[in-house]
């Protein structure tokens, strides 16, 4: 009481019963009107269970399945207006339903809270939300596989530390990042697995006292509230790894699109210019997917720590979830449709490429050349060092070197070392599964396009 | 060009000459044109400097001016109308102020790169931003300052480990929480010095040829774009720490809140109910500002990921740092003003506190009552261990044992120990700055008042 | 050269031909040497696929196959001595490998790079620490589950935005736990899994120019570095999961354990006491358990913001897996063990327990009873919550109420309301799987003890 | 009772009275006797202000500082054992006190708790630590500072988005780097500000009881044990600022030391090579210092995460810190160093830098001179960006135009156009501070050198 009075000696501010600013701080209806969709069919899905329970009648049950269809009808025709005091979907939905059918809608809510519509709606949103970008991701694999069948014949340096190392094959190159996708797909599956796997059990708190056909339930309803942040929790992080891989890519087009290197030409659609510098066209597209790693890790990391520590069950802090995951979502969402128009449309510069090549590439070869003949790699190695001393010094290419100086180094070279200084022979000499063999690179992407189709037509 | 022809061939999807998800993925219009004042006022002290260099006749600024005056009045009404192509704040300006006064709008942009205006729109923003905030924590501060000025009176249980530690006085546990803040504030002071500072030199590459007014620049526009990214990478960081703080403090208020603690109870401003359970109210409040620590870390963790490893001067990787500059402030804005309305109504509920108090609290001061008769501390801290243990085996309080009792511990031990079980007086001995007696509490008071007189009377 | 002579001029340091501080920047073998058993059993296999496709000779592999034992026999008493220029685990065992049989050792590294063998090794290594992990996160659960079974008849208050919500089981929060942990155990698998996996295909750079049998090597020796990087990740994101899970789970018990709610004590093999204060005993072990999240999240966070941006293939600053890896394998062994520890000897205050229900947690009962007499449960909700407010009014508990007074609330109101004050009765209500009855309580302890059955069983 | 017999049935692993895990798990000194040194000295200060306060005699005071001399010494010498039970260094160096001068050790903890301590030791060794970090940085400035004075004749392309911008000097690049730097020292200044002002009060819970002369202990012994964490993360925070400036210096020059850059060319100190190509000359160095940002930031994220919703005063989950922080002061300590051996020994390519340079790098002085002429610089960019189209199309040089051809895209082009193509010229109209001149940049060169004169003169 004395602190009640009080206030007015202390209180910096007014407030009144209602503090605008905790209203708009507490409300979510600002983004969780998102999930409109997966509240209305989650609410018709909970009705048949309540009347199977013998919870509302049949008559009761329709009425509320029809005037859930009419709020349907008004979200997908965006005609529905949020009005103050819908604090969340869920509110919003019920409250627009009372307005249609009037007192039953008032048996909806029996035996659930919204802890539950929560997560139900989390789960379907997020099932759809996978199924979409799993497809887009498809594309861009497919995109990446049938550019490298096309462009199979055009060779290239491989990079290990940004330094040339080995001549690969462009397609090579390409199939890599393809192979990272891939596994992001399959991860993509696993948490889809788990958004439907039932937990073992154990609900919000207390679980639901009427006899609500679980098998039912399982469909739409889960009451399990705490998963969904793991879900949510999981779903960020793959996103992170994601756009962390294709980070990878970006970085590596970057480079290929700099001067110094010119292996290739963003297509204007791509590219952008200087409000300074007349001659500039810059790869943005590339610099905001390399970017977006960044941006989607950070909501990950925002939302485990918003977790950390938390005591069981519902905290109003994991309402922090739902601008995490509408967010990156999104995020990822651009990425895989930019990062596909880029590949799709980018212009390789073959001679750039090939010009890029040096024999110095093929000095593994060359310390190969002399294990075929019986020396010990390590050995063979450091010959093939001291090859690229030499060559070095006298300031020639590794394979001007002549088989007399070769031959000052090891005994065992030969004139035949001259089959060595052939990059297309190098390339294919790499004929196991993954290599850049012509062979290799074929089944790769045959392995692919059944894999893709395999993909497709999974439910 | 083979490759041209092959986008039919690999082309995931149509890319025409602009692909509408690339223009949108790129634009930053749609959250920078938050800065439209910062800009404008950019733009007109800009003009100035190129009138002063010659570069503009005194006619043409003239003309210059009063175009961006009408820019700023169709802003401030709400009447600007964003056109497809303004990508950003700089452009869509820059259009329009084209459309009121024609060609001379040309030359504004002579010497300066968008880099240039998006450094010093951020500067200037950022520098209103920190103010703002800056005045929302100092009104929290004072709310806290008088709440603990009202309140002194009030003892309640100290807290180390969530385990009752020593009695202290309620005024104490609040300016705890002050001295956090006020460190804050300082920081951001520290922030602001830094935004106004002049970096050594080095420009976004080459530096402005022209002999633009750098003394003039420095008031506004500063070329060095570097150095923005830095200051908004702090400022997450700034806003990161003081959430943090108020993380703390919010979770001490939760707890305190609980049925268990009973100690403070929310208004029903700052509380929300259950829609399952009708009994339930929650701090929501609390527990959102609890949440949103994590949200702003998050922003923080995510524009520095993507800050590493970039190359030097301006990526487009950069343009990253405005949404996540204008969420953090958002989101700090509001936490400040909802924990202000949190601290000025929450009720404290005096008999619960001061009910918490035991005497095994105490158990400190009776190791120092034997300290004061000349025992060293660790045999006195052991010694009292030894009656704590005494109480528990006999089931009474630590006050009730008997003096014959205590001497079997120690001999030192007299009548006057029962001096000890008193908690006002165990407040009262800690007398030095920072301690929990009334005259270092009001001391803090009013160390607290002067200094938040001298903050508001800064410039 | 004038750059050479110059370093006399602007030399900060000596910097010479070796710089001390580099090689110990650049070496790996202080914290890689732990993979050792991994690298020697990943170069046993090699050097069989080696002999298979004609490199070694029958003979040089039996030596090498011997060497390789001498080198794991040294590992293995603590007699391996490092010596200066092994600077990673591979070059040291390769090293000690020459000094027991010569020159067949440089055959090993045929057409392997470092990578490899780091990819093998970290393959090796991650695949025993999963099998640990997942050993002790099962031990864990079985300790819940038993416990939950012994203790099922204790009743407790369930507490959601840490308030008081309704009366349930204390199995049934030991249970909730329990399926955190276990999903956190499939999560495990999966990663597995995913070591396990060959990728669709794509080595380091070209792949291995010699017929090495790959099915041999699929066993032990993968050629794809990349991935490695991957899984790492994956699973420095299930351990921050993981434990952040078992954050939630030490927050409640460090609350339980406050004198306020005073539901367990530890015992004093997991607390510790203050250097200050005699009385104080602080639940340290939970402490440190929830402060663990935060450290295993932030190697993660490490590391991901180390990938981002990178090119493609190997870069040395894939470098920092190693440290991330195994600081949180041993974090998390720990962590497990402790909380196996602290789970199997806290002693439950069954009185206090029981004690702090109170006939308000049964709120939603009253509401149920009015729905299973046809009321819509908005309506019943509503009356519930008139009934607690005057309850409030009145000063006395809400199954005080005479049958009169709630008549004023709805006349569905009976005598027959009594049953509803019967916490037992509450929570028997709820039989569904998941739920707080009993029957529901035991099936998911079945449950639980089928599937450790199977888990252990799993190879 | 029940659950102590209930052990048996549900422990999953004996816990006896000390569980050495747990042991393990709580003890700090496997780290924090790196602080023994301020811990010592902590000491020291401390009990000369108990002899103040008249709470130890001048004999006491004697006999502790002896000890504690003896205690320092052990350590110097590397003689100091610690025992079993010796949990933190203050544990350890009591119990060593205690053997050496017996029961007036136990007089020494007098009104002060470990935490007191933790702080206290923490403050003096980060004080250490920040001005050790100070050092090497300023040897790493001075080191570019003077590397950019001996060679401001080079010139380079200056970059945006990784495309050529303008031509800049090689020193310019340089002092870009050192500004960032420069800006790092001073916030390292405001940290350490940090830490030697006394916050407003309020100490970890009610203070000191004895009349403790606080003015001694302002110096070395704070109560205020909460600041030292705010402290800690504001110093991981710098350190990964401060890294990710080097992360981007490191990039830059990992793309000047490819191949297809060539501008720079390590010396073999500071590269590696490849254990299975011979030709590779890796940027190790580089690489690592880019990694590092992540490892320190995943520092910094992981200690906010744990700090995050933590109640206050002192929680054992803030053990954290020091482990965070002493790898976060090698690290920054190693990078420093390395990064100034890079900086001093790289050799630079002077033809290649030149030889990159290209007339569209002058496009924007094409349109200066434009602009130079009256014409607006929107105007001015188009024209220029037009003669760049021109140049493309014919494929020749821009500055191989005809002055007629220029002539049809704008009347102002004449003769004197021909001055344009100067690189030189063009870097000498940039004589702003901060700008490419000669002049800037020597003027840049002699601030830097007078404020690391003044920098090392300070305290």
């Amino acid at each position: 009481m004395a602190s009640s009075e009080g206030n007015k000696l202390w209180g910096g501010r007014f407030v009144g019963n209602t503090d605008p600013i905790m209203e708009k701080f507490n409300a979510s209806i600002a983004y969780d009107q998102r999930m409109w969709e997966a509240d209305v069919k989650g609410s018709k899905a909970y009705v048949k269970a309540l009347q199977k329970a013998g919870l509302v009648t049949q008559n009761e049950m329709e009425q509320i399945l029809t005037g859930l269809d009419k709020v349907f009808d008004e979200w997908s025709k965006g005609e529905f207006k949020i009005k103050p005091g819908d604090e969340d979907i869920h509110t919003a939905n019920e409250r627009r339903l009372k307005e249609f059918i009037g007192d039953p809608a008032g048996k909806l809510h029996t035996g659930r809270s919204r802890n539950d519509q929560v997560a139900t709606d989390t789960r379907l949103w997020l099932r759809d939300a996978i199924n979409t970008l799993k497809e887009l991701a498809l594309q861009l694999i497919s995109t990446m596989v049938e550019r490298a069948a096309v462009e199979i014949e055009i060779l290239c340096p491989g990079y290990t530390h940004m330094q040339r190392a080995q001549p690969i094959r462009w397609s090579h190159w390409i199939l890599s990042h393809a192979v990272a996708l891939s596994r992001d797909v399959e991860r993509l599956e696993d948490i889809r697995k788990h958004v439907n796997v039932m937990p073992l059990g154990s609900g919000a708190i207390a679980g639901n006292p009427f006899n609500i056909d679980r098998e039912l339930l399982r469909q739409v309803c889960l009451t399990e509230c705490v998963c969904v942040y793991f879900w949510t929790a999981e779903f960020l992080f793959w996103a992170s790894m994601c756009l962390t891989h294709l980070s990878k890519m970006a970085e590596d087009l970057i480079l290929y699109s700099t001067k110094e290197f010119s292996f290739i030409t963003l297509t204007d659609a791509y590219s952008t210019g200087s409000s300074l510098m007349p001659q500039k066209k810059n790869a943005d597209s590339l610099e905001l997917i390399r970017s977006k790693a960044g941006r989607v890790f950070g909501r990950c990391a925002g939302f485990l720590m918003t977790l950390k520590g938390l005591p069981s069950t519902y905290n109003k802090d994991l309402q922090e979830d739902k601008e995490a995951m509408f967010d990156t979502y999104d995020t990822v969402h651009a990425v895989l449709q930019v990062a596909t128009g880029v590949i799709s449309t980018l212009k390789v510069n073959q001679p750039a490429m090939e010009g890029a090549l040096s024999p110095d590439m093929l000095a593994t070869d060359l310390a190969y050349h002399l294990v075929r003949k019986g020396m010990p790699f390590r050995e063979a190695h450091s010959c093939a060092g001291k090859a690229v001393y030499i060559a070095e010094s006298k300031n020639i290419h590794l394979s001007q070197i002549t088989v007399e100086d070769l031959q000052t180094v090891s005994p065992l070279f030969d004139k035949d070392v001259s089959s060595v200084w052939d990059y297309n022979r190098s390339v294919e000499q790499y004929s196991a599964p993954g290599g850049t063999a012509r062979s290799s690179v074929t089944a790769q992407i045959e392995h692919f396009r059944t894999w893709l189709q395999a993909q497709k037509q999974k439910p």
